[in-house]
């Protein structure tokens, strides 16, 4: 998740160069979708020749490209539309932070997908606009899954003011969207990190730690892409470069509250997952002084009374080879009360370790 | 506590959603209460025909919306008083942060009320109020106390300013009542906690841990909340749209520095129960160096000593089968003063270690 | 040191709770001094109606209540002297944030005095302060100790600029001493601090552990006190609302400057007990290490020994009942050098451990 | 990689010391490039003598001096070009921190190189960069690989804008190459920190925490290298002082954004090597914890049951000498079913102990 | 070190009280050292007395008094070079907060010096410039290292510009001094500290943290003196109160660049004991572990094999007195293989054990 794809270093700046999936540099899907209030109509295109030689004036045209395998369409691309040879690097660079810019001829925006694949895995996909006056050129990482396609079915519909709004709307619904799908994702991440928060308090095992780890790793990443998002709202809202008219901006409002309200989650999760750990710490810690406590208490009970037996196993000789008594040798062993006074003083011993245990709150 | 309701990725804007308790929309109650300084009138009604179909233009009228389940209501609501559907959508999207909107009718504000319940647990509410010029629309989640109580008594009661004060005075006192709730809850956690502090330092045990950590995160949720009050009343007080009054600006400023107080104290008690965490650790990890230290001191002792017994209660015999003397097998247990001898030895061994162990100052 | 007093949720703002001690309203103690270059009278009185109808126009009125049992006084007070409710209503909820509030007719500050009563325990006191233009009033919480004593002998005295200056160099005094009284506070905390570093690194003890955490805890309640003092004094001194003379403010810088001083001080000590915290964790750690370390060291020598000597304990017999030879049954017993092979075998055993204890920097 | 190179404290300001390798002050190579959009003239030089004596007014002149041991050679330079005596000192002051100081007749920069060597290791080059109106000085410590190689070839192939724009291009593309280098080490050092986590995460060994240390610490020294690098292009950017021209600008931004993504990486990387150390403290933790309860579990059972056959391996006779029966003394050994029974309720305590403990979850 | 001079609380501002070392108030030692471009001369004088009566108008008149013994002295020296009395007290008040104060007649700056003396403690002495039109006045503590020995030796030289210059080049030069004072300090911080972390990673030692934690402590007071001496010396750079002349400024932006560097340094060392505290914290915690597993699997092996040489060691009676067989005692004892079987077991056992520790990875 943390890689930047980057050129050589010292390479010149604007070099393209083309992505490939499995050693293949697959040929981009081109969709264009043109609507206004009244009609919409949508085409896919197959190369650079495909795609409009110039904008109608009225309506909006959308020209969605999915996968970034193909570099020379991009710089035909580039050059019919005015696109900035950086911002076409930064398209192919993949793992870009969330940015905008600003040109005469359009704005450009970076920003990152998150989702969760079949698996539960998550995946990340840049995602590249140019919203110009009444056009709007998305780039997209090829992926499973495409996550603007809420938004066309919208589109579809008719329903709402998207179809009779500009190029800017179509803009912020796309971000929006972006948007939107983050909060799946952190409640997934909430959800899991509640169920261990409950078994960690059961039986803490290393897979939870792991797992614990992992989760902090995927927020780390997830703030790396929602904190510029932020600044990528707030630059739409605040300078709109003539693009982004009066009625779209409460609407980049809500949305710019949407991503507080994510840097708000994310912060909280993360706090969250950081006290999980040190719930983790102390719950081992106190474990093992549980189990030193016991090991001690039993060690130390009997360790002494086996000493004692111990001492009543020797061998010493009560008579020399020749019959002489050795009257000190273990003169107890031949005691009536023998047996049975050690047996007491062993009991006597025991019952008072665990008194004094008791009484150091070890028990 | 940390769930914000959200529609699905990619859902047009201003989708609105019933809220449903046990799996029923329940009708909400509405409340409308009229007041000026010489008179209040109070009354009950059921759905949005109940509603008055213009505002009075002299005194306040207060439309209390208690339940999020029929958004007909809230649709009708925001036709007749020009409530924007934005912030609609934020009033059933429950869990958003605390935040306040500038429109040209009236003033968007969204709270969270945090108080216990029967149980000591916390619950969390969201109240959004719209502050017009003479009228003030409240909207509160279902749940079972209701924050804005105290205030209608003031009403009824129609001592103070509160009768003779506008609607931004009315906004006022209900936010300041929302604000004034998170001190007991506040309360509650400093005495828990002082509380926890004192049992700690006598016997750690893992359910003081939960506690603290459960603390820890109420306090984080806590300051979810409360931080961007702060904003909300700066906004209020800084910007108030033409519908608050100078009179009320004073109290608005002393409501503020009730939320940086409320700040501080969350501020302090985060602090409070981290220090409380590290001094846990310190205290296990002193009781398992303690217990060490008897299970070391007793096992060096014995252990020796055991191994001294076990020799002299080796076979090794002193004839041979044939009677033939094995002179250098254990003389000592046919000496006179064997058994003395190994006893005293074994006393200087344990009072040689004693002495040692005390100089380590391990005893 | 924590709680701030506060009334019940939704109560009316501005109302006014007597503070009790023990169960009783105390009446306050009622001081005015009266004072100009050449003279000061000072006299006593218990009620409202002791008090001066008017201040005198030339000279300096200082009236200082000391106790809040008495909600009638404050009202009488505030009408005379066109305090603020609200301010009243902070005068008596103490704990409160010290802040600074500017009316028309005087500036209000709050301030906590912390000092240390006999037994050097920390107790905190509230002061409140109303500076007009020719008069000061103080109220402070009832207690043992007056922080303002030796600005009234300094009055008394009649030395320096204090006599001829006005109400804002009395005000600047008396909070230069609160400000003041916090270095002694400090000075204890660092002292007692030093002297928990040389015995924690002699043995650790949890009375240490208890003693660093009371003062972490100390640490953060001065912090609370005085990190919102810079902002009371840099208030006073960017914005003296007219009562601020020209003379006074470079007093006021100084003032300013000790309380920057002493909030370097606190993020100092603070820093050191969090440094002392760590080390006491890391002594306690080695200790244990070292415990760890003797008893395996122990352990490991002396169990397969016992382990030897317990194989020559058993009773293998060496002839069946009736007479047979068994010769596989422990022959060695009956070896001549069988004892003496054994125990050389458990001298070479021990050696060889203690080499290899030796190699890993066990010993 | 932390030593920055000091003068002895007191001296005079610009007080010059020539670097030594291995003791010896080496004589630097000087590389003189004057190439317009047309022509490029490279050529080396021995001395100050063989520098150009006026810079030609048209094209660009890049002069590169590598290696500082020529103390005369600066002074020279200095005063031929118009240095500032102290940005003479700082680049001799190798281990400075990156910064931007403009005069009037040129721009100084200062940055630092991080590369890795053949061996991986992490070597820093401090480079300075005058930037003039048609001129370009770039002074480098001797070192075994020189940063600027591609931006010469790309000079010689006069491919893309830099043979046709100026010397602030130059001077883009010097440090844009500078920024990019940083990246392949970045990702070296992501690599190598998610094979430890593997690893870590199978055994933990000291070696993986001592690496894990290394790499914070390369981090650390990173990061004092490239957040300066924000404020040097920043300073570019916004004040050119005259000698960048605003179609460099563009470029410069780009560069800019690729500092703030190295920020980006280095602080995720950090905030990685923390989790991962929090990772190895828990895993070593839980490590510790499995081991004693183990150890716990075997003592636990074995201790006691060692006791009882030590109490029947005692030698209490059961005759006294005179032959008289002592009946008390260990009857149980001639017992017929003794053994069995023994074994028997050893068997007894060993099960239920095994009971206790999976009860208790340590097994 | 962290200790500040005082008065008693209350006391009135600009109360002066002299040092005494060793309970004498030591006479101060006063050099005056009047210089221009031409001549120096420089004198000892004893009291207020042999002071120039009025500063000529030409060339820079340098007072420097060493030792803070003699109130008159700084008294009479205030009223003459008027001198605000607030300045005098922190002059004498030590362990000031560096600082800049701006009065009509003089700039008035507190410094901190840090430097090692002969058995590398670190000392802190205060300086206090007073710097005028063409008067420069230093104030230091009694110590035995002079900090302005090297300018001295520069004026008297003569070389460079700083007898051309004015008072503000040499409280240039002097502050330059004190800066650069700080960067051996630090060298020899970071020397000891890589040498800890060498002899770290062999064996731990309680003295290396307690090192440690030193010179944390050390880093936590010159962090205290040099963040603010930024302040300090951006005050003068950028508000010279028309005593700093346009080609000083130069020089002292250089000086800031120092502090800046100093400030990273700082921040630099810290952030490396934090990590070598971890890196400790981990070591001992592995270790611990190390021995744990040795501990555990010795014990693991032998306690259950010596269990089973107690069994063989019991003594149940094979006949009963009367001579009856009791078969079911102990029958392996008389098998002709018994022996042999046991020590087989013995070995199977323990083999199992050894592998099974192998696969958990214990060894």
């Amino acid at each position: 998740m943390f890689r930047k794809r980057h050129g050589p270093p010292g390479s010149a700046p604007a070099t393209l160069v083309p992505h490939t999936v499995e050693g293949r540099a697959n040929k981009p899907a081109i969709q264009v979708t043109a609507y206004d209030a009244g009609q919409l109509s949508e085409r896919e295109c197959s190369g650079i020749d495909g795609l409009p030689a110039d904008i109608p004036s009225s309506g909006v045209t959308w020209i969605n490209i999915d996968g970034l395998g193909d570099v020379d369409l991009l710089k035909g691309l580039g050059e019919r539309f005015k696109l900035h040879p950086l911002a076409l690097e930064d398209v192919l660079n993949t793992g870009q932070r969330p940015k905008i810019e600003h040109t005469p001829d359009c704005i450009f925006i970076v920003a990152q997908v998150v989702y969760q694949d079949g698996n539960r895995a998550f995946q990340v996909e840049q995602v590249s606009l140019f919203v110009g006056a009444n056009f709007l050129i998305t780039i997209q990482e090829e992926g499973e899954y495409d996550v603007f396609e809420p938004v066309r079915q919208r589109l579809r519909a008719g329903r709402g003011m998207i179809r009779s709004s500009g190029a800017d709307y179509l803009a912020y619904a796309l971000l929006d969207s972006i948007v939107d799908h983050y909060f799946p994702v952190l409640d997934d991440i909430g959800e899991t990190v509640e169920d261990l928060e409950d078994s960690l308090l059961k039986k803490p095992s290393r897979d939870m730690v792991v797992s614990l780890h992992d989760y902090r790793r995927s927020l780390t990443h997830i703030r790396r892409f929602v904190w510029p998002l932020r600044e990528v709202l707030s630059g739409l809202l605040h300078d709109g470069g003539g693009f982004v008219r009066e009625p779209t901006r409460v609407f980049l409002r809500d949305c710019y509250d949407h991503v507080v309200q994510l840097m708000d989650l994310v912060e909280s999760y993360k706090e969250l997952t950081t006290g999980l750990t040190e719930l983790y710490h102390s719950s081992v810690g106190l474990r093992t002084n549980e189990i030193m406590r016991v090991l001690t208490v039993i060690t130390a009970i009997f360790i002494p009374l086996t000493f004692i037996v111990g001492i009543y196993g020797m061998n010493f000789a009560t008579r020399t080879e020749d019959g002489a008594a050795l009257p000190l040798n273990m003169p107890e062993l031949h005691h009536p009360y023998g047996y049975v006074s050690v047996m007491a003083l062993m009991c006597l011993i025991a019952v008072g370790q665990l008194l004094i245990f008791r009484k150091l709150r070890w028990l």
